[in-house]
């Protein structure tokens, strides 16, 4: 099975090409970026919830539809999953050198 | 590059089994399943915010920030990113089969 | 003009007696606790996109949508606004303690 | 004792004026807006999860946390209690005529 993240920005890319009227997502990326992140924050208060609740099935549920909205809005600001991969990467590098500076000294 | 979420998949469950005084993840782990939670939460507000602001570059930031505290939410709930990836490949599938009805009808 | 949150308290005692489908208040305290909570997360995110946006308008109007349906969560959760108010006038009292051993030092 | 909303309006004013060495508001206030709105969004979130939790003291810690930096939002934004309060018996007023009109037909 390939890389979500990549699977999920090339189905929000199609449907972003659809008519606003035949597809869920050209709607939502057509009300503007305050409405992409609005859905992105909802998502988000809804696996909190499942969370809390430790409730197993919400918490995959609610975590597919946060992942799908991020990517929607990653699709609105011109972002690829690289452009975050390239950042957690970035990260690992300088928790990688904090952990030999904290060995040493 | 490997696959972003399973390598934060793996980051986590190192990170989860050093002692709390030696690592935020060790230590947020601890806390319990309320405050990760609550993480995931104060994450997507930070994305939300950067993301009406159209700051590219804390759109990337806080984007790796969420995935990063999500990974950890899916690690305290005994979860891998194989899960997510089945329930969006079940719903890909449910919306082939949904566009294939509405090609015959 | 009475004060609001205790007037948003009988607003909200008085839609819950209704049938749920005569009134959207007792409909969503239908649904249970997780509901009520995620609506008010709901209408912070929008409160707080209104004002990174600085939409004054967008302000008043989704800050009336959060009181709301805070005090749908105290009513269901058998609370009044004295007993908010309990606690700030706690803290308050507090912070005038805290003032004055900061004034001493 | 008087109106809570009133109350904390006049708090986070004296507050503001404040060096912000001295006080957390006036140094969440230093910090601008988008700071602010996002202590609003943390603060709705752990209200979420102590609703969810059906923990009766942290909802009420929480809420007044939230009406707490609600307060701020409206003071860095020129706001009174008096402009919500306006629009929610704007709101009231419509819902009363919405209700003659159903009465009637």
């Amino acid at each position: 099975m390939t890389d979500i993240l990549n699977r999920l920005a090339l189905i929000v890319a199609a449907r972003a090409d659809a008519p606003p009227s035949e597809s869920h997502t050209a709607a939502l990326l057509a009300k503007g970026r305050a409405k992409v992140a609005e859905k992105v924050g909802e998502e988000a208060i809804e696996t909190v919830i499942a969370a809390v609740q430790d409730d197993r099935q919400a918490i995959i549920g609610e975590s597919a539809d946060l992942l799908f909205h991020l990517s929607v809005l990653w699709h609105d600001a011109g972002l690829t999953p690289d452009n975050i991969d390239a950042e957690l990467a970035r990260r690992e590098g300088l928790s990688g050198l904090a952990e030999k500076a904290a060995r040493k000294s």
